[in-house]
């Protein structure tokens, strides 16, 4: 079974013969016109199995977002903002909630934390406004990767900053590689594990995690590429099968990786021509879903208009 | 032989078997660092097996491009600026030559051509100015984006434009696919057929050609993109060539395009993730060309000052 | 009578003595929190004395615009489409529409013409398709200050465009000279009498009128900066008026002009800072009541479920 | 004398009568066609008097770099490196220099300090790699952006990352105000006194200091823009000194600030129309000084080639 690269916990249950993992539960249903599929990874043998922290994963998909349905964009920032709602875990509200944009802005594909960022309703420096209405939470937002190509870490940045204003908990936006491209742009992964080393697009070094600040981190990502070498590995796992070989053409494939995809090609992304339609639209679903489950009093149009 | 789609007329010979092709003739030599080869398509027979118009195709690679390196960068824009005069036609010097940069700003690996207009130092609106240094020849540029921004076919538009301004000649910039990543933003190639339909990255839908608009066509291009199609069906080839089969599993192929590759995954492109910065670095060197081979009696000092 | 620069016909009124100009006729109503003034110019002489041609000029003003207020904004996009509907004139609906958006997007505060047709639904090449619907009518956009530093007299690459696709009627968006800095961001102006030669903020310099490209030319516009001398002026004038001086310091104005406001200055804006958001919102209330106007059988969300 | 809002200590003497103010020296000096200006400010007493903390302000200015004079731009930047070299505290070399570059990218005459931050060669993050050459100094660089973006003040934000890092200086860049709009663009202060509350166009409400941070504060600014408020005020002193009033007019101000200016006209700036120009230029200029500044061993081709 060959090992391909994705962020998305239920993309790692497709290579396998359909059989339960053990230390795993995975259940799917449906709302509204969007697939939710809900992964419980429970043991810590499943962890490692699946290379994904044990948690709760949950991925929404809604293929008509390509398509740029309207109704098909409010039901997912519906569900969503629903589900944001259950799993962050209530506070004493004093506090904020740190929303976390990662990525950089100036590599499409990486750039939908920064995009949701932009659209984040951000509230804390207007608490203590003679005009604030009562019921308004704290909120604050930050796209390290946009501060600058900073010699900083982004995480660094981020551990500082949670120093600062002690959040009581930490929202994180990431861009994702899936292995399936037809996930790319309609699908919305959240996650009560944080950000792991490795995973993004943008490759994170350091952990983002309730461990590393001490805080819950909750973590929203919608893949919008495939890695090149996933794709060459899925076709010849694809053509294996078709042929009927048993052994996986395991020394073929070494073999391709160091002649066709070595070096640069490693690094090489797949990913659809739309990708700043898609990222644009992706990050205003999001973020209007972070909207309303930070900020339940408030409607639509209010935070249409405090935003600026 | 699998046929993959590409805008190099170099890769064109790469699945050949080294024998020669009737109707073309092959050069490959080095300058400066700068590996050169002119494909020269000479009979119609050759065109259509090629897919490629009659004509002079010439390609320049500098893998030294992707590392930025500033002296290869000057190599290949002193370069590219002497075949650039040596292709284009002469003329009375009165008539503008029109620039037209192809492609759409808002999907990066396409907006090489728009790059490009934005850094072309453009003196017909100029020339009548007192401080107008003599030798300065006419140049303008447009940069007419896709179909779909306007209603209006790029192609219509260049063609509108060409009948108000009447050019010398035309010099077309677009961002292209190849079959090699490796020749993604460090190739750039130089024929006097124009725009052919169904090229570029933009997938043109109309002919940009001596034919088409009355003028000479020159354009100039660098890969920026692979098709994951393309990517999928080398590896198959590489694999079919390694297994020593003989027949190239066409039927395979067929069977895993609708499968694996069917729908949105056609349009897919396989890109670099630091692809906004090549297309940045890329637009500078076909430029800084441009404006040499258009202003021969003017100093790059003198093209920066007049560039606003 | 200082004569200050404003391309708003209703300001030309303000420093007459509240008489009636023979030649022009003013009324003023409000709807729906929109204050409406309508001028008409209706003789050369009136049109000579207030440097306005002939024709129809209504204002629409809404001070809440500046606070983002929703309602506002969609009150605005709303009294805008029902007014362009009424200016333009009807056709037999095969020609198309051509909006073209004046103004250079590198330039903040010229680029409302730019962000207008960015949001503007183009359906030219559309209506062909199976699946257009059939009341769907026919517009094409044009940019032409974006397609390039070109070379190219934007005006010059709008008469070629009509040349090659023959639309009914021309709708213009342009960024706007006030003379009152409170009219920046909350004032639109519509015209039947298209663009003059050294109105806008880019200060065109040939016409786009029906007399110049043949076909009815309507205009939009909003103020988006007031010039740094038109201030200086009225700040003199008023301090004239409080002081009782009978004559208007013409001779300290030139004087001052020439040294205070010489050289550099003349071309000084003022603007408010948030003009990169009051532009933003501008061009999708225009863009809003664009669509709206000219395509009366889609509903809002099929006219953005269209665009992409 | 009126009091204007300018962020130029050298614009503070100009209402002076040409004597000396105790504690204070001004000394001027010319050098490569810039004309530099020193002011220092030695009491207590005269740092109140100008509303300038006592400390260096060094100034220089070049017209001709709004003519964009190549060699006056490399003049520039080559004495700017040269006198940030002298004024910033040397070290042991290890701990970081840290780069802030203040403003918000969206409004563009307060985009200097991260356009600054963009071209800024970052080197925290690579002095551990093989290739890093021996002589190099460790940099990073932050653009926090402003209150409202994130809900987190820039200054609290950098207070987070001082702590985090342990620079041993820091280097500020930010846009400013000025009083005479031909410094717009063409006029650098650089000073060792940090930023004050109140100062750059941003109006930063904490200041950024040695006594704020604990470590030394160098700033670097720029003017452009001029407050709308501050050339009216302008004028009309100028129009009473013209005619020989002793009263300054105090209460025609007064009132007239209320009527004319009052609201939102405070906010107004009176900026050049080229201001985005201005920016790409002047964020390039001082990006270039800090890079040759603290990387004395590194070429400017070495530079380029590591940024990326």
């Amino acid at each position: 079974m060959p090992i391909t690269r994705t962020d998305l916990a239920m993309e790692c249950f497709e290579n396998a013969d359909g059989g339960a993992i053990p230390g795993t539960q995975v259940s799917h249903w449906e709302s509204d016109g969007i697939e939710i599929t809900e992964v419980l990874v429970t043991d810590n043998e499943a962890a490692q199995l699946l290379d994904k922290p044990k948690g709760t994963y949950l991925t929404l998909e809604c293929p008509l977002l390509l398509e740029r349905d309207p109704d098909a964009r409010l039901a997912m920032a519906t569900l969503l903002a629903e589900e944001i709602d259950r799993i962050l875990p209530g506070g004493d509200g004093d506090a904020p909630v740190l929303v976390v944009g990662l990525g950089n802005r100036s590599i499409t594909p990486d750039a939908l934390g920064p995009g949701v960022v932009d659209r984040t309703l951000v509230t804390r420096h207007m608490l203590g406004a003679p005009w604030a209405q009562s019921g308004m939470n704290s909120v604050c937002a930050i796209a390290p990767g946009v501060l600058g190509i900073t010699g900083i870490e982004s995480m660094e940045l981020v551990e500082a900053v949670v120093k600062t204003i002690a959040p009581r908990a930490i929202l994180c936006v990431d861009s994702l590689a899936a292995r399936d491209s037809r996930r790319i742009g309609c699908t919305i992964q959240l996650t009560d594990t944080g950000i792991q080393p490795g995973a993004g697009v943008g490759n994170h070094r350091r952990p983002l995690t309730r461990d590393s600040v001490g805080v819950p981190v909750i973590s929203v990502g919608m893949p919008t590429v495939v890695y090149a070498a996933t794709l060459a590995r899925d076709a010849f796992a694809w053509l294996a099968d078709r042929e009927g070989d048993d052994e996986p053409h395991e020394a073929a494939l070494a073999d391709m990786e160091k002649t066709l995809l070595g070096g640069e090609m490693g690094e090489m992304i797949v990913t659809p021509r739309e990708i700043d339609a898609i990222i644009q639209d992706a990050s205003g679903i999001i973020a209007s879903a972070i909207n309303r489950a930070l900020q339940p009093t408030l409607s639509d149009a209010e935070i249409a208009a405090m935003m600026n």
